[in-house]
C-alpha cells in the first residue's frame, strides 16, 4: 500500500513532467537538471558557465534548495534571469516546482535553461521534472567510491562532470577508477573534467560549455524539423 | 492524504526506534548515529575513532550504504564487528533496519554501536532510530553556507565534526562562519575539528574521541543508577 502511494505521487510528477517537456520541445529551450551531493561545487560549476556562454546563450537558472536563496544571489552577480525554488525541507525538486518557476521566467528570450537541484545524490535522480538532459556533479573531494554507490544518477544522467580537480594533488582520489565505473554504469555519458575557482587551470570545462551549446543546437533544430 | 500516509510511515518507524532505544538501554550501549553528505569522510573519521579507542571500548558498526559493501569491508580491516545494511537504492536508514542488523550483532560485549547512515545531509535526519545521539560531518569542501541550508541535521545532532581541515589551505571556507551557523541553529552542540589523512595533523579528533568516551560512561552509568 505504500508503494502505491509512492507510486501515485511518481505517476503524477510524470504526468506534469511531460506537461513541462512539451512546454521546453515548443519553445525550443534545452533544460539541464545538474544534480550532486552538497558541497560538489555545481553553483560554482554554474557560474563559471555563465561566464563562459555569457555571449553565446541566453540562459536562466532555477535554483532548488531547501531553504535560503544563498545560490541565486550569487547567479544573480551573472547578470543572469533566476528563479528559486524553496522545498522548505523536502529533498528534491518535482515537476510541479519547475513549471511553478516557469511562470516567473520570460520563456521566449530563453535558449537554456539550467536547473541546480537540491545537494542531494540519492533522491533527485528519482524524480523527472521534464528536462531534456540530466547532469551528475562528483567532486574530486568526495572519492571514487561514489558511483558505484550511488548508481542511479550516474546511470540517468547524460554528462558527468568531475569536479575540483584542482585539488586532486591534496587528496586520495582515482580519478581513472571513478571514470571507468562511471562508463561502466552508464556506457554512453559524457565526462568531462572541470576546476572551476584556479582559472588558469579550466581542465575540461570548455568541452562541457561546448557540450551545453552543441545540445542547444540539437533542441533548436529538433523543432526547425517538426515546424516544416 | 499523501501527508497522512507520510505521517503513519513516520509513526511506525518512531515505535520501532523506542523499541531499539529501549534495548540499548537495557545493554547499555551508547549508539551514535553519524551522518553527513557522500564523500564527508565519514567512514575514514570512523576508522581513524576505531583506531583511537581500540584499547578503550569495544565498537561495534553497521554500515548504511545504497548499494555495495565497500564501507564494511573498510571497517573490517580495523577487527571492528560490523554489519553492513544495503538500502538498495534508499536515501536513509530506518529503526526496522537496525533492529535487524542487531540480530546479527554479539550485543552483550559491546559498549558503542556507531551507524555511518547513508550519505545524505537531507533525509536521514527524518529517521529516529532509536539511537542514543546523533552526530553530523561537514568536509570544509563542500562550503561554510551548509549548515544554514542543510539545517534540520544540524538541529537534531549532538555533535558536528568540521573534516578534512589539512585542506582548509586550498579551499574557500570559512570555518568561524560556518561553526557560527551551526551555534545558531543548536546552541548546545558540540562542534569539532577533524583531519583524518594527515595523522600528524588531528586537530580536534582526540576530543571528538573522549566526547564518545564520556558518553558511553553517561549510558553505563545512567543504567546502574536505575538499577539500585
Amino acid at each position: 500500500m505504500e508503494i502505491e502511494v509512492m507510486k501515485d505521487i511518481l505517476g503524477e510528477n510524470d504526468t506534469v513532467a511531460s506537461e513541462n517537456a512539451a512546454f521546453f520541445a515548443a519553445k525550443k529551450i534545452f533544460v539541464l537538471n545538474i544534480m550532486g551531493s552538497p558541497g560538489s561545487g555545481k553553483t560554482t560549476l554554474l557560474e563559471r558557465t555563465l561566464e563562459l556562454l555569457a555571449d553565446k546563450l541566453r540562459i536562466g537558472v532555477i535554483e532548488g534548495d531547501l531553504f535560503t536563496a544563498k545560490d541565486a544571489a550569487r547567479i544573480e552577480k551573472h547578470g543572469a534571469p533566476v528563479v528559486q525554488i524553496n522545498t522548505a525541507g523536502g529533498c528534491h525538486l518535482n515537476a510541479a516546482m519547475i513549471r511553478k518557476a516557469l511562470g516567473k521566467m520570460d520563456t521566449d528570450n530563453l535558449d537554456v535553461i539550467i536547473i541546480e537541484n537540491v545537494g542531494n545524490l540519492v533522491c533527485p535522480a528519482e524524480f523527472n521534472l521534464g528536462e531534456t538532459a540530466k547532469a551528475v556533479v562528483l567532486s574530486v573531494t568526495e572519492g571514487e567510491d561514489k558511483p558505484m554507490k550511488y548508481p542511479l544518477m550516474f546511470k540517468e544522467a547524460a554528462a558527468a562532470v568531475i569536479n575540483k580537480t584542482d585539488l586532486l594533488p591534496y587528496v586520495n582520489f582515482d580519478r581513472a577508477a571513478a571514470e571507468h565505473d562511471i562508463a561502466v554504469l552508464n556506457p554512453g555519458i559524457n565526462i568531462f573534467g572541470a576546476s572551476c575557482t584556479a582559472v588558469e587551470k579550466d581542465d575540461g570545462i570548455e568541452a562541457w560549455c561546448m557540450w551545453i551549446e552543441e545540445n542547444y543546437r540539437k533542441v533548436s533544430e529538433n523543432f526547425s524539423a517538426r515546424q516544416e
